[in-house]
């Protein structure tokens, strides 16, 4: 028997959950350990008390909120994801996550679904990592031990980034987290010992659902990334003084070799690499002197590593090359496997889907999201969510709040086949 | 007869003035009235008073020490320069002016070198506007009744940044104003009842007195020049997920135009024109975003106004087109025809270099001056000193304390034969 989720209930949250850190535009700003980020959990605890959910916190502020089940000895089916968002972010990328995960309590406590295992709601803290970077923080740390040694250095980063002062200039996360009204004992952390498996309900954040007409997608993996910095170094002069042929403006060379690297990259002719440049750095940045120096980011995703290496053999093939008098130097930041989810619950999704009636596909998920970090500790998958116009860390995102509603019971349906397969 | 400036006395002031802001590792940073300022001009005064030069401050804080001369009703004829620099700057921009000028006084007491007109040495405030932008503030505010009707909005414009909260956050132009030593009564200021003409020595902040092996250089205007933004509007979205050929990268869109823009400029085949995008904006400038908005400035600059409308209509010709699927935008922001020096000044200059023996030849300046907005009060010219590599606004920044005496020397006989031809 399939199960739906309420769709005026999931509407409900989503117009609550989007009044905290409203920014007045359509979207939210909604830092983690922030006021913003206290509302949204005094909202969660509200809501998962009153269907008589046990609240716990742990040491990072990381929440849960569990219903227990017939098996006294079961362990604990988690859902969550994370409530802090970007700034001028949506009323999507995370919550939603959070919400489908109460939304699936709640079902299951309104219609007495009978279950075997306990049923956790989580929040994750700080996975947009936009006050505190890096993104992704707290689930890196709490599933720490079970990590592959290519990856533990990355986690490293997060904790000492943890201990340091950044954007605001004058709080770390760990003095933020000392004046946090949610946080609680190390024990509460998730664990292999109290948890069996892992969902993560997110939006899509492209367009691939929305043109193929689908309505949810069943996630396989997280596709591998590498992240670079190209940077170039030049001469800084005078704007009105300095003759053209003696420059060495670095801006100028940049644009050069980003030019050059989108035609070598796209001549690989693979139509499923995304690659990107977001990010320049330019010194002294004055409109009347040319540009010393400029790095710009390169964000590279593909679940192949074959094509990954096709592409990074080009980008390391600027490195020393001159563009413009200036030479390029490349300079390697992190990069990731492709992480596969766990297959049975990857099926496990594909058959609620199947049974509900729902519009879906199999889908990567090009994004990382905490749920990549607990694979490593849990059996994990995600299920995706039509994003409209595939936008997200903008205001201009948005899903149906029928689709979100789908979501909810397909994660549902599938979190009551996990119940039966394990133990 | 030719006089010569004293080596030893002006090694003397460069040594001493590179000290006021000294930043530790060649350069200077000394903000227009900041303590660093002060001293400087504590040291102007002392030297000043010491030779028996009046001093005498205006509202602006700019300052003016004069010897007299031999007939008391004979206007001033004026030498001067600012003493702020830029973040990091070098020793020479702009204080060279302040020292030379105050040379000149001091050779002429010294040698009591017989002269009509009285003398004064001057210091411009906040030529720079590196805490109070923008540049050349105060000298535009001076002559601002002189003006032509096309150049006042932008000097209106300098009066109401005055007045506004700028880089340091807190405090205004006018605030940093009433607080600093040296301010007096505005009937002090500059003015053509006081003063018959005026002259400024600068180092030439570009390499080609040093290339074409020459000492001094007699500048006969300041270059015309235009200044752009080009703005690329995008739109945002995730890096991991949103396809490559849906893309509407802003960034990307702003490099594909900009080597459009050099390929089409160069074309012109004009190697006398220079032109610059020294800043660039990026939104929302992260490595996991799509950029949707980019603008860089364009800075152009030539004498011929024939040249630079040819440049222009290239510039003009992006507006509304399509790079990348993104639309650019052309926005003007300001311009400046060439101004030319006084022809007599300008000779007497000419001559001056040839009765020394210093190796000179004619050149434009490319950087705007303060000397630029007082020549359309008084009859006004610079002498340029050569500058190592041609580089400015930097720590490198360097001129040969030789250079520097022949620079002083240059303007000392320049002025003596002004004072003979002027009333």
């Amino acid at each position: 028997m399939a199960y739906f989720c309420d769709l005026k209930r999931m509407e409900n949250k989503i117009k609550t959950f989007s009044k905290f850190g409203d920014a007045g535009h359509g979207g939210i700003t909604r830092y983690a350990l922030s006021k913003e980020d206290e509302m949204a959990r005094d909202e969660f605890v509200k809501r998962m008390t009153a269907i008589g959910a046990k609240i716990e916190v742990d040491d990072l502020a990381n929440m849960y909120a569990t219903i227990e089940g017939s098996d006294p000895k079961a362990k604990r089916i988690v859902m969550g994801s994370h409530c802090d968002s970007v700034k001028n972010g949506g009323n999507y990328d995370g919550i939603l996550g959070v919400m489908s995960a109460m939304e699936v309590l709640e079902t299951v406590v309104e219609k007495k679904i009978p279950h075997k295992h306990p049923l956790t709601a989580m929040i994750w803290t700080n996975e947009e990592g936009s006050l505190y970077p890096p993104a992704i923080m707290t689930s890196g740390m709490v599933v720490y031990d079970y990590l592959p040694d290519n990856i533990k250095p990355s986690v490293e980063y997060n904790k000492m980034m943890a201990s340091v002062n950044v954007l605001d200039g004058k709080t770390t996360y760990k003095e933020a987290l000392s004046k946090f009204k949610y946080v609680g004992p190390k024990s509460n952390r998730l664990s292999r010992d109290k948890y069996v498996c892992n969902f993560e309900t997110h939006i899509e954040q492209g367009p691939i659902l929305e043109d193929a007409g689908n309505e949810i997608g069943v996630v396989d993996c997280v596709l591998g990334m590498f992240n670079y910095r190209l940077e170039f170094h030049g001469q800084t002069t005078h704007a009105g003084t300095f003759p053209m042929n003696k420059r060495r403006d670095a801006l100028y060379a940049a644009s050069l070799a980003l030019i050059e690297l989108h035609k070598k990259v796209d001549e690989l002719g693979h139509p499923e690499l995304v690659y990107t440049t977001g990010e320049i750095v330019c010194h002294p940045d004055v409109h009347t002197c040319v540009p010393d120096y400029v790095n710009f980011s390169l964000d590279v995703r593909h679940e192949d590593p074959k094509v990954l290496a096709k592409v990074l053999s080009i980008v390391k093939s600027f490195d020393g090359k001159e563009f413009a008098k200036c030479t390029c130097k490349v300079v390697p930041m992190w990069n990731r496997d492709t992480v596969y989810w766990d297959k049975n619950l990857v099926k496990f999704v594909k058959e609620s889907c199947e049974e509900l009636g729902v519009k879906h596909q199999y889908i990567h998920s090009g994004a990382g999201h905490d749920a990549q970090f607990v694979s490593y500790m849990l059996p994990t998958t995600m299920v995706f969510v039509q994003s409209k116009k595939g936008l997200s860390h903008c205001e201009e995102e948005y899903s149906d709040p029928k689709h979100c509603m789908l979501g909810a019971s397909v994660m549902l349906n599938a979190v009551l086949k996990a119940d039966k397969y394990y133990e």
